[in-house]
């Protein structure tokens, strides 16, 4: 692939700019404000010290994570109705929410949070592709803050969380395959990946679409390489964030 | 991997029994009963002869297909309560009704159906794990009658849906890597994968999840080359339903 | 009344053909398929183990009972939308839910179920007239079906039902008194009843209507009594079915 | 049968005192409250000079008619819950609305009264059983009270209301069958009867239930006799509140 | 200020001609119809022997109020929707019942009414402007007589209402400042006041809004001073209705 | 009044630090995130180029501004439930809508805005009292930046912002009048105003509420003089953020 042919200059295999404000909604357990390029998502992790009622009814052990996302209504060009206006939550939202509740459990054992729910709450601030991989990256790191305050708390005896997960996009764009999808691109591209992964390596999701097309075996795999290395760099900003 | 291990007695790679039961419904366009196994499916293709107001109002050509996915309330051991009267959808019934959306439109042509909607709905009457594979599956052949009637009345000038779709769920349950999973192994499973596939061998769609776990890009590799297997073999079932 | 005058070749007092399915929906505790002609509906039977909270509060003993009616979307000509995405139940659906639970409370004494509520589903599949009446006939099927089961599983000690109901419509179609009215005449009757029966010979329920006509007591004197030959029939084949 | 043996003194065939005060809502184009014993009904008729979209979609002329019935959270001893509150009309209060948008269709000449909507709004103030035989009792008088008003107007050229309707309850209670039951009667009843018919004496509406029992037809022939004696008699108490 | 300059004849600091009919509902624990001229409302207290969950749960003690307002579809020349059929309560409606709440909380001591929730419902039979304040001041009169009911009936123990409240409209009207605007005035002031005071002279609620306009210290100044006034006078009306 | 003697150090007719960051949300028109103290709101002002359809209906000119305020999940110490999941929007919540909106109605010419509505969002961030004044005062610097990008970029010809609104809270807290409340003083005031004005010194809403207290005209002049102060400072502050 060659060099700066992608609309931002940016080379096929490289990621935006990634940041994270940590403490951005002091009243959370923890919070962040995760920056991949001009996408821009508050993250903030609460504890809540009760389970849900089903869990009690069966007898569940352990704790509960739930997570909700949403766009704030400026955060698009055109501003986005809100859903409490709509009077529900629209399809796409479910699907992000679920995504975010999944890949979070992969990260924390709940066994070791009894009796607390962790609640994710991602708000777009801005937003410009791959609102969802980063509202994912961020859940981590608001995550992390949240459970070592509560260590340090004793209110948690034991470390729910020994990894983080990270999230990107990766997709075909123009024929090219590219890493962090922007909006202008996402729009266009002809396959569509969304891959999580542990700060192990592991994967824990890959979702991906032929947006009225159809990908091979083959690019599948290459796809996930390029996955791979970008989340390997999102980690250890992750990483150096949380210190 | 040894034969017989399962707890229904089928091999790994073995699928369950697949049978098609076209016209169902007869005041649809299309329909037909799908059933994996004791998994079985109501699927019905409606025309409406308008497209959303949105369509019009942007300009945009051609038509349109909306999928819709409920369980019976009766099609469940436990009765399940309907969306009607809890009063909304909930988040897992969202979910496949989008996948069973994007799937159909990657088999679709949708400019050639101008000024149409084709309605897909799928109706489980019998669940027993792989109810959204069964239900895409179900769903192309309904489509396909539907889409065969409309033409030999006149009322499509050109085919829309030169290929079709399929969709088959792999997983790993008790370390085996296994293909088409009853409602016993999906609950257990530590991997699980819904993919979708064209008749031409192309994937439309491929979600994978570690359940509470985690997997590798080798395991992925074997996982989808099972289910390119199983939905070769459904794929031929569906050419001969329909003929 | 003169013969084969009825636009299907009916003579005035003749049901269409009507037949039961039993085992349609094998996760239900009892299910059937019923057909009136082209009407066809889905009924499943379904034992849940508490009663309503507020018999619980009030301290009423017994069992209860509750049934749901539904169109499936394809089940007309025009695509039915589903009540779970309007996002309410519509007027009709609701007042057929009641008369269907109205009905089967009048065929079983529900002190000889404590503790168990009975939900009854009928989901229209082919609309063709007449489907509030089918609905009660094969709810009535369904119901013994799962009774029988319950009393041979010993989870009831006692037959909480002796009899059974069912229920036909009669109206007056262009000047004609007519038994068991399909879609074309219904849509065109001057009065309309619909009438539900005991196998005992009891009335449980008449509900008779102008539309936008009235009518004198002798028409609907003669009109019962074209139910009542109708219902015995009805009743012989519904034993049929259950043995 | 023996006279003075109901609980409120009045002989079988004989009915509360009903009373009529119109004008009790003076921004309806008509309006009165209704009173049968303790029940009391405001009844609202209003003019909007529009027709529902569906009929000029479909180019179906004439006006239209629409009836709601609520009861007033302070109608009943114990405080009834708001339907705006629960955020659903309940299902009994739909099978009402239903009634009484049928009962007045049958005195109503749609035809005559182009591009209007007629609404009817039946508010209970005090409930004290046969609300619904109250409510369309005195609709029918609200509505009258309006169309005079827009004959004397002009804004109707011709008289769509040739007749008015009535309507009232019989039953059996206690082994007797019983005319225009109040609520101790009512909730005691094995057998309860709705019966609407016009001035001239026709039936519009026969709704008999037996609640958790049957009846014969010989019974539901003398509870009809009964019927359309009370309602000749509210006939001649409508035709007097109107001049 | 000179006399006789407003459109119904009234000086400007002139109430219109105030009416309160106790006993409108009879089964509510206290009702009235409170008249302000053509503003007609009626007011029902109805009690409740248990109070909200959320005080059983935080151990809260005394009881509770609740208010809920509403305007009949006919009390307007053209009818108001139901919000039944809206399915939602609007702006203004919330915003009302807040205020007649937050009003009736300044004259009645919960302590002393342990265990019970006051209900109080306000419904608009005609509406000609000060349908809040008539409401309010209605609602005081129906609540002191449910309570006088409950002291003679020896279920409360102590008067938890030693003191009434009024409302009144004030505003600035075509430059002139007026006390008790009907709707003509209202839809045209400039500036537009809802005061709230107990029987005993002291604010309870404020409230100003320049409507597309501004007001200055003094001016607010003196409509308040018109509203003390005009509350003087209602609280001794009130006091009358009682006796 | 001595000085130090609030718990947070200032004095009574202090106000807390306020701060403005502009353009926290670039995709909206104008943004900015104001800080009271620990309370933080994010305010968007967006332009869409449409009125609400009612205003083509009636043919009402101009434009149209319509505000919504949320309080964002984290933004409290236990976290607040979205309305989205709720399914409605919450009393408080839409009287502050009301609030924020009739407020910035002073501010604007909406002639001068034809075929536009502005939209206002005001999210809350962190909650520690007074957010509805945060908002008004936010909401009004981030609509005089959207209206300054659209004068510059000539879609508005004519300026329809010639004032800025500000608010404050004023209440009585221990026997104190204090200024610009936080949650501690706000949670146990027996007197709480909320107050906007114009960047002119004039009132354009007074709200205030005896909380289960009453308060006299006097009091009422001695807290308007204190916000009437604070305000002052506050427009001050609103100027610089916007230079």
């Amino acid at each position: 692939m060659s060099e700066n042919i992608r609309l931002d200059g940016r080379t096929c295999d490289q990621l935006r700019t990634i940041t994270f404000e940590p403490g951005i909604a002091p009243n959370a357990t923890g919070s962040v404000l995760v920056s991949f390029g001009n996408t821009r998502v508050i993250c903030g992790a609460t504890i809540e010290k009760r389970v849900p009622g089903w869990m009690n009814a069966q007898g569940v052990e352990g704790g509960w994570i739930t997570a909700e996302y949403s766009m704030l209504p400026y955060s698009t060009h055109d501003r986005k109705q809100r859903d409490s206006s709509k009077g529900r939550v629209d399809g796409r939202t479910v699907e992000i929410q679920r995504l975010i509740g999944r890949s979070m459990r992969a990260a924390l054992d709940l066994k070791k949070m009894p009796g607390m729910t962790l609640w994710i709450d991602c708000d777009v601030l801005q937003a410009d592709g791959g609102t969802r991989t980063a509202s994912i990256t961020g859940a981590s790191v608001a995550a992390k803050i949240a459970i070592n305050r509560l260590l340090a708390d004793g209110v948690l005896k034991q470390n729910p969380m020994e990894k983080s997960v990270a999230a990107v996009s990766v997709g075909v764009w123009q024929g090219l395959e590219v890493l962090d999808l922007p909006y202008v691109e996402d729009r266009d591209a002809d396959v569509d990946f969304n891959v999580v992964m542990t700060s192990e390596g592991e994967f824990v999701e890959v979702q991906g679409t032929g947006e009225e097309a159809t990908f091979t075996h083959a690019q599948l795999d290459r796809l996930l390489a390029l996955a791979k290395k970008g989340i390997g760099e999102i980690s250890t900003l992750q990483l150096a964030a949380l210190s």
